[in-house]
């Protein structure tokens, strides 16, 4: 059978601290380089506040929207961790004690040092499977198309790698980079006529400024490598033609 | 009269850049800290594609669901830039060159400099009203509640301070942060108790690794200094019995 050819996710951030600035998100670039690698688009990012309704409320969106959901947040041992009994209320399935949770987190504390805050984590919802922990010992869960993962982003990368069996990806999205000594507008005009001949790959344009000179980075997407080629050579020409600069970046 | 006690806004990120892991937003914080210090909160931030009905549709949900909106993204010169067109469409008013943003745009660049690529970003949503930008000329707009930002970190920073008294916020929310070495479940039941004690502070917990060491931030937000400072008080009674170390971060 054919791999389906589009396979989208949303990524749903839990936090606060996301909201109130404190803290700014690098698990949506991590989660999306690793899910393009696997075929998987991300659509939509949304972030929400440590609130159950609305947790319970997007999430039932989104993963009637989307073939996956990834959280992130809300899955520790103190009281603003919600996502767990918010997860089960949005399936409408119990939240209770998971077994092999509760195990593999009473073997990875101490004799005496699994206490009650520990032991919240093995709460999950019903029948949850869970997604292993190779860092901090408490695992992430995954319910139908929505997998949890936790906030703190070492932790969340050192989990991906158990998961990548579990996503049923389209083909791999590639991407090729072209950066250019110039400005924007220099370039729009014929980078236009590029994307026009190339409707369906994604070109993107975004100027940058390091070590004090500015430069344009022109991004190309597509499943397909030959279209990315394509595009390539068109881009390659106009450059050549206005005698732009090519830069590493 | 008394100032409006909450007012919220939503963030919409405009940008594939981001969606694809490419690049990092930041730029939620930068907004985020700025909204809090005049008295708005952020209650939802979005990241959406560069595709036109995307935009249209959720402005509109957003614009009508809080107080203010502020997009970042796609107004520079290039085809992947259509925010502007886009906010014309969800306020179902016309796009079209802006007088003001055209005499900006045009004594910002040298003569013969000002090409067809510049003149687009004097196109805007009919009657917008400018957000002067310092640094690289090109203004951003404004249209009843919604703000359009660039995407550039530091060119939207630098547009923020002309636009305080164009915002009324409610009264700004302080906060406070408590740094401890130790872990959360050490601390998940005192710091529930204190939660519960005191519903309408926001009490949220953050573990940290920081020089090869664990510890937990615990951050207080208020729109109320008094509250801010009776939870610090019952936080710090627990943090004296537990004799956990206070460190500073």
């Amino acid at each position: 059978m054919d791999k389906k050819v589009k396979v989208n996710a949303s990524i749903l951030i839990i936090g606060n601290e996301i909201l109130s600035g404190r803290t700014k998100d690098t698990n949506t670039s991590t989660l999306a380089i690793w899910l393009n690698s696997i075929g998987v688009n991300v659509d939509e990012v949304r972030v929400i506040p440590d609130i159950e309704k609305i947790i319970v409320d997007t999430l039932n969106l989104l993963r009637s929207k989307y073939d996956y959901v990834f959280t992130t947040g809300g899955i520790g041992p103190t009281h603003d961790d919600i996502t767990a009994q918010s997860v089960a209320k949005a399936f409408e399935i119990k939240y209770e004690i998971h077994k092999e949770a509760y195990k593999i987190l009473e073997s990875y504390y101490k004799p005496g040092e699994f206490n009650e805050g520990r032991q919240k984590m093995a709460w999950m919802p019903e029948n949850a499977k869970l997604i292993l922990n190779p860092t901090s010992g408490a695992p992430g869960f995954n319910v139908k198309n929505v997998f949890s993962l936790p906030g703190v982003p070492s932790i969340l990368k050192s989990m991906l790698g158990g998961l990548t069996n579990e996503i049923v990806g389209g083909k791999p999205i590639k991407s090729l980079t072209i950066s250019l000594r110039t400005v924007e507008s220099e370039i729009a005009n014929s980078l236009t006529k590029v994307q026009n001949d190339n409707k369906k790959v994604e070109i993107g344009s975004y100027p940058f400024f390091h070590a004090g000179r500015l430069g344009v980075s022109i991004v190309i997407r597509s499943d397909d490598q030959s279209k990315i080629d394509n595009c390539n050579l068109q881009i390659l020409k106009f450059v050549k033609e206005k005698k732009i600069e090519m830069v590493d970046r």
